[in-house]
C-alpha cells in the first residue's frame, strides 16, 4: 500500500490566494451586478508594451516556417536572452561579477523560489521572514524541514520578525544566538513594500560568508525602485557572488504573469564543501524542466531593447502613480503604512484582525485586498493593498474604502 | 555551514541528452563543414500547424489590449483548454471516467513526471522499467529513495525488464515476490516504440488495485497509436481511474517541444488513506507553479479544432512514414528492431557497446542517434533512432548509417 508525503498533512491552510478567491467567488455569488475591484493578488492589468507585442509575434512566426522552427531550446535559456540580461541588469549597474552561464531563464520566480530549496540537505536550518510570501514557507514544509504549525509558525522553522521597530528589515543579529544555514530575503519585500539599504543587505552578506550560509535573494520587484541610493541586485553588495542566488521576473517588471518568464542567477564563485551551487541546479534544471517557450523569450529579450525600456519605464511609472493615490487615502485615514515609495505594495496598520478587514472591505466596498495576517503572525492587524490595476479603478476603489473606513 | 542534498552525488553522470550534446559539439569541432543529421534527441522538425499559428497570434494579440489582457490565469489551465482535452482526448474514446477537474495543464510532461513523486513518502518502492526514459529514475534518485548505482543499476529501485522476450513490455509478474508501490509505464514506449495491448494493461490495472499502488502511466506518444485495438490512454481499462495517473503532452503530438504545454490527468477518485490524490496535486500545483503561458494555451486549444486536428493528423503520419523508411533500412541491414509502427522511434539491436555504435554512427556517417545503454543496463547493445526529421534527412541518414554498417 503506497503512502503519501506526510510533510503535506502539516500545510495549515490553503494556499492564501486560493483561499482569497475562495472568498471572492463566494462574495459574487450573492453580487454578481456589483463592480469589484481586486487590489489583493498583485496582478498586473496593463497590456504588454507594444515592443514586446511585436517580439512575440515574430516568436511565433518563426514556429510557422520550416527554416526558423525552433524545437528544445537550451535548458538555460537562449543566448540571447542571457545575454541581454547580464548586460542591462548587471553589468550596466555595476555587477560584473555576474556572466551569461549565472543566468538560467525559467517560466516564474515563484517556481524556482520554490524549487531552489532541493538543493540542500533536508535537515538544515531555515530562516526566513515574517511576514513573508507564503512560497518560501510552504514550500520548506512540504520537502520536511518543519514540525507541525502552532500559533501560526511551523516548528523549526526560524522567523526573522518584522516589525515598526525594523521597519520590515530584519537583521542577521537575530540570528546570534540561532544560526540559520539559508535564509530568503526579498526587497522591495513582498508583503510589507519595505527596501533594504546598501548598508543593511551589506550586513546580511558579510553575515552568510562568516557562518557559511546561504542567501536566496528574491528581487522580483526591484525596477520598482527609484531611489538611486537603493540597490536593486544582491550584487551590488561585494561578496554577494559568493554567497547569494538572485531571483528576478518579468512578470511585475513588464506585464508578464500571464506569459510567464523570469530567471535566476547562481553565480559560479558558489562552491558548498567543493561543489558548484550552479552545476547543481543545472543539473536540477535539466532533468525537471525542458526549457520556457521560444516566443515567451523573444517577448522577454524586446523588454530590454530601446523602446521596450522607455514603455515598461512608463507602465512602472503608472503603478507607482497608483500606489501614491494608496499612500495618500491611507495618511487621510490617518493609518501607519509603509511601502507605496519604490514598491507597487502599500502595508497598512488596521488593528484588527486582518481577515475581518478583508471580508469588511470585500463587503462594504466591494474591493479585494490582502489579510496581513495570510503573510505570517508578523502581519496580523495589517492588510496590503496592491497598485495594480487601471488608475481609475484604484481611485475609486480607495474612495469607496476612505467612505467605509471613515464611517 | 550549509550541507547539499547528498542524493546528487549518486546521480551517474549526466543526463543523457547533455552527455549526446556534449559528443556531437566535440564532433562538430573539428567537423563544421560537414551535414550533420540528428535521429537522437527526439525533437520534432516540423513547423505548428497553421490553425495553431492562427490561434498563437490571437492569444498573442489579446495580451496587447487592455480589455483582453489576462495575468495570472486559472493555476489548473484555463477551462477552455481543460473541456477541449477532456472532450477530444477522453470522452470521444469512451473514458467517461474523466472529467475537467481531473486535468492540470503544465508546461511539461517532463517537468510533470520529475515532480509526480514528490507527493509519495520518501521510503515507498519504486519499480521503473529498464530501459527507460531518465526522468524517472533520475527524479527519484534525487529524492533519496536509492542508494548509490552498482554496475549501471541504483539501489533501492526496482527494475522491470524489458527484452525480447517479453516485447519490452513488462508484465506485474515481475512484482510477485518483490512488491511495489509505485510504478511508472509508459507507452508507446520511450525509447523502445513497444505498446501495451489492452489486456498487458489491464494486468497492471488489477494489479495496482489489489496492492493498493499507484500507476504513474506517460502517454506522450498516444497520438502515434494507429491501430484501433491498441489503448491510447489508461483509462481505457476499467479501474484504472482509481489507481492511475496519465500524463499527455503536446510536445509530440503538436510539435510543441518549443512553444511548451503539456497535461497531467488525476482522477478524482484516486484515494490514498482518505486523502484525495487530485487535493495533493492541486495544493502543489498552487504552490510550485504558476500556471501556462496564455498565448501558448490558445494555441493548444487550436490543436483540438476540427482544421487542427486534420493538419496534427498529416505531421503525425509524416512522422510515422519516416519511421517507416527507418524500419525498412533495418530490415535490409538484416537487424532486429522493434518499434517504428504506432511509434516515432525505432529500438535496434546492434549487438555491440551503445556509446561505440553512437560514436560509429556519429563518425562515420555524421548521424547522431541515441545510445541505448543511455537509457538502462538493458539498453546495452541497442540504440534508438528517431523519426523525427525532414523525410528528405531520414533517407539521407538512413542510406549514410546503411553504407557505413554493411561495409
Amino acid at each position: 500500500m503506497i503512502r503519501l508525503n506526510s510533510n503535506y498533512d502539516k500545510l495549515e491552510s490553503n494556499y492564501l490566494f486560493v483561499e482569497i478567491a475562495r472568498r471572492v467567488n463566494k462574495h459574487r455569488e450573492g453580487n454578481s451586478k456589483s463592480k469589484l475591484i481586486s487590489l489583493g493578488i498583485g496582478d498586473v492589468t496593463k497590456p504588454l508594451a507594444s515592443t514586446v507585442i511585436k517580439a512575440f509575434h515574430q516568436g511565433v512566426d518563426e514556429q510557422a516556417n520550416e527554416d526558423t522552427f525552433k524545437g528544445y531550446g537550451p535548458y538555460q535559456g537562449y543566448s540571447f536572452l542571457q545575454a541581454a540580461i547580464v548586460k542591462t541588469d548587471y553589468h550596466e549597474h555595476g555587477c560584473d561579477c555576474i556572466d551569461a552561464p549565472d543566468i538560467f531563464v525559467s517560466d516564474g520566480a515563484k517556481c524556482d523560489t520554490g524549487n531552489f530549496q532541493e538543493l540542500f540537505a533536508s535537515d538544515i536550518k531555515v530562516a526566513l521572514p515574517d511576514p513573508v510570501y507564503p512560497v518560501y514557507t510552504d514550500t520548506n514544509v512540504m520537502a520536511g524541514r518543519t514540525g507541525f504549525a502552532q500559533n501560526g509558525r511551523y516548528q523549526g522553522l526560524i522567523y526573522l520578525e518584522g516589525n515598526e521597530n525594523n521597519g520590515f528589515v530584519p537583521s542577521p543579529r537575530e540570528l546570534e544566538n540561532n544560526p540559520a544555514d539559508l535564509v530568503y530575503l526579498c526587497f522591495p519585500n513582498n508583503p510589507t513594500g519595505a527596501t533594504a539599504s546598501r548598508e543593511q543587505l551589506g550586513d546580511w552578506i558579510q553575515w552568510a560568508l562568516s557562518q557559511g550560509a546561504i542567501i536566496l535573494y528574491d528581487s522580483a520587484y526591484e525596477a520598482f525602485i527609484t531611489d538611486p541610493d537603493i540597490p536593486r541586485s544582491i550584487y551590488e553588495i561585494p561578496g554577494a557572488e559568493k554567497c547569494a542566488v538572485e531571483f528576478r521576473s518579468f512578470s511585475k517588471t513588464a506585464g508578464f504573469t500571464g506569459v510567464r518568464c523570469a530567471y535566476t542567477v547562481v553565480p559560479s564563485a558558489i562552491e558548498i564543501g567543493g561543489t558548484k551551487l550552479q552545476d547543481m541546479w543545472n543539473r536540477r534544471h535539466s532533468t525537471k524542466f525542458n526549457g520556457v517557450s521560444y516566443p515567451v523569450q523573444m517577448a522577454a529579450a524586446a523588454t530590454y531593447s530601446t523602446e521596450g525600456k522607455k514603455e515598461i519605464r512608463e507602465n512602472i511609472n503608472y503603478y507607482l502613480a497608483n500606489a501614491q493615490i494608496i499612500t495618500d487615502a491611507m495618511s487621510s485615514l490617518g493609518y501607519q503604512y509603509w511601502g507605496g515609495l519604490n514598491s507597487p505594495y502599500v502595508w497598512v496598520k488596521t488593528n484588527e484582525d486582518s481577515w475581518l478587514t478583508f471580508d469588511r472591505i470585500l463587503e462594504g466596498a466591494d474591493v479585494v485586498i490582502s489579510p496581513g495576517s495570510g503573510f505570517g503572525k508578523m502581519g496580523r492587524g495589517y492588510i496590503r493593498i496592491s497598485a495594480f490595476n487601471s488608475m481609475e479603478n484604484v481611485r475609486e476603489a480607495l474612495e469607496r474604502i476612505v467612505d467605509l473606513l471613515s464611517k
